[in-house]
């Protein structure tokens, strides 16, 4: 099927195999979790792969893994990356296609510099960037959030996931130290996740800016008590109460027509979670996503109003807390033109868009010059063993990434962090 | 407080508060789920009780623990007891109080024994019986349905608990060989667990039979996705649609008000749990009560048209297991009228009711005349670390044992079992 492409890209899909085969699940997918041991072999698995290629290779103290491109000494680099951690049963592209495209794409960028075709201004570094998912250790983007700053590598490494195992320990021996090199500019490619370039038929997508978002820890405290004895009357379900917040968040996305809005509970955990005891808690978090702040605004405003219905009705005491908030937030328009011009350049279609989902570019865009490209998601699909991106968009993402990245190591150096 | 009793009274009140520290929680409650170390420890507290005072200690095969008063060698033997295993945060009476109520009841008749005040016809055990509460190792009252024959040894032996813990793991030291004595009958003395007797200001309730039940296991399958990008027409939410069943299953209750119908939800499971994931399956019990079968009957009917309605609306699959039921099931009339009569001479005010929990009882009337008796639960509160019963009522439930047991204990002997 491959037998098409160039031998630059055959080797990109090999890799991309090779890659797919960690944590690999029978249904197509893959289940690797930060800091689990198919994490851990891929990240040894991709740390060799950069080394034989002249990267060096640095890990740093929340397990970052980098791989350098020094040409310029003491030049600002340029950085490209994304995440190789998956959901629980996730798909294979999400984050690992963006870390992979970024290698290949600073390998070919090296090939021209080591024939002479080529003197960038700036170096180039690539990055897989430690548990973007969260799904195992909370908060997600968590490397990224640390380099940038926003989280403190000490909390981030006492974190525990279900099994109480602190990120530090998962991590033991693939920390290292900071790496405080002044980084330029950043560039991230990933899946859209979503269908919008699948339902337009186009092949790249140039993110603008992040859909707002609200995320709230929520728990529902009732009261323990025997499902079978106990009249109904004298019961404070928390689950009845939880089981109905759940169903207010979903028919809150009917509500909101002209701005589209996301609603979502994903987590949700019974206690005592026994088949004859009336639950006593239940703790869930409530994910509300739009491009307009103002719907998620009104939206939490309906949704306190219904949380207010239901600790009467079924007597239970709710509390809702704030765990995470960001606005609508622009990504720069001169890295939006840039990526568009290189698009231009290779004759891919190309639209602008808005990211739904976070990533660890919504980090870096904080603190410098961020492209975010996507490619297209088959039938939308994401965190879901389904995932598919086809050859062609892969390497076409690949062939981009790399024209934007000459572009930025063109740039002058600018002390920029 | 306890001045005005007499010693055996003292005596009981003494046991039963060093029963409670097994296990004990700050809240006042016990935490003691079958074959954790605290269940172990008060089992072996308890076998040191009975071989203090003369019993012959025997464990069996699924781990029920007899102590045996062998009076009359070869006659078949009257059995009496309870479980000591709790719920997770559970209350310090239930199953607890009828064990050590069961063993001073022996321990008073067999010193009349000795004392040569009285002949019984029958031998006398006292039995701990394993696993009554079903929430560590599923099924309830596993002992003494491995006892009556209704489940296999082997089935209960592999049951696993939420580690993958089996039972035979958890209780191998603590296994040992089938007791094949011939059991002529049996008494239960339990808290209500429900206000019935409070409200009355009745010191004994008389049970007379269980209310029916209907029991399932459900299965929710949707399709994981992003919580974030994916649009929401695209989503099939299992947790929308289990949180859906949650409410539907407490409104039927609701439609019930002239047979009471209990109905809940107590164990549910979200796969994978993740914040930024569409679960894709959850997992979850729906136990429906009545002393009307006919009243469960029309509960399920109503429930599948629901089960239908939600599968459409939500995009997921419902699988609705039925996985244990029972019809309204009588105890012995001869066995209350003889608890009646004991009452009586007491002086105790008693009131025929109905149980709506299980209890290893409801195992045991199957084979042999079983007497079944309750004692008030303050406020009704039952799998809860404030379940409380009066000292007095206690004190009133031992004395009342005592009595249905040395009736028991007179009969002639027959070859039940």
């Amino acid at each position: 099927m491959s037998g098409d492409f160039e031998q630059i890209d055959r080797e990109f899909l090999d890799d991309f195999a090779t890659l797919s085969s960690f944590g690999a699940t029978p249904a197509g997918g893959v289940d690797r979790e930060a800091g689990s041991p198919a994490d851990l072999a891929q990240r040894a698995w991709f740390a060799q792969w950069l080394t034989d290629r002249g990267f060096r290779v640095h890990t740093d103290d929340i397990g970052n893994l980098f791989g350098v491109l020094e040409w310029v000494p003491g030049a600002p680099v340029v950085l490209t990356g994304s995440h190789l951690d998956s959901q629980p049963l996730g798909g294979r592209y999400d984050g690992a296609y963006g870390v992979l495209a970024s290698a290949h794409a600073a390998h070919r960028l090296n090939q021209k510099v080591a024939a002479g075709g080529w003197r960038p201004r700036l170096n180039l570094a690539v990055v897989d960037w430690f548990n973007e998912e969260g799904s195992r250790f909370t908060p997600s983007m968590m490397g990224s959030s640390v380099f940038t700053g926003k989280l403190a590598g000490s909390a981030a490494l006492a974190t525990t996931d279900a099994g109480s195992v602190t990120v530090a320990e998962a991590m033991a021996d693939s920390l290292g130290q900071p790496w405080p090199t002044p980084v330029q500019s950043y560039a991230e490619i990933h899946v859209e996740q979503g269908r919008i370039l699948e339902d337009t038929g186009v092949t790249i997508g140039l993110v603008t800016a992040t859909w707002a978002a609200q995320k709230f820890d929520v728990v529902v405290t009732g009261e323990q008590s025997h499902t079978g004895s106990t009249v109904m009357a004298d019961r404070h379900d928390a689950l009845v109460g939880a089981a109905r917040l759940v169903v207010a968040v979903r028919e809150l996305a009917e509500r909101f027509a002209d701005a589209p809005l996301h609603t979502s509970v994903g987590r949700f955990d019974v206690l005592p979670n026994s088949p004859v005891v009336v639950p006593r808690e239940v703790r869930l978090n409530i994910d509300l996503r739009s491009p307009d702040p103002a719907a998620i605004v009104a939206a939490v405003d309906l949704l306190r109003t219904t949380i207010a219905a239901v600790s009467v009705e079924v007597g239970v005491e709710i509390d809702l807390a704030l765990s995470h908030a960001w606005d609508q937030q622009p990504y720069q328009a001169a890295g939006v033109s840039l990526a568009a011009a290189a698009a231009e350049r290779l004759g891919l279609t190309h639209q602008e868009m808005m990211t739904i989902a976070g990533h660890d570019s919504t980090n870096l865009k904080d603190q410098v010059p961020t492209v975010m490209l996507f490619v297209p998601s088959v039938g939308g699909i994401a965190h879901n063993e389904g995932e598919l991106t086809t050859d062609e968009d892969c390497l076409a993402g690949v062939a981009l990434l790399s024209e934007v990245l000459t572009d930025l190591c063109s740039e002058a150096p600018a002390i920029l962090r």
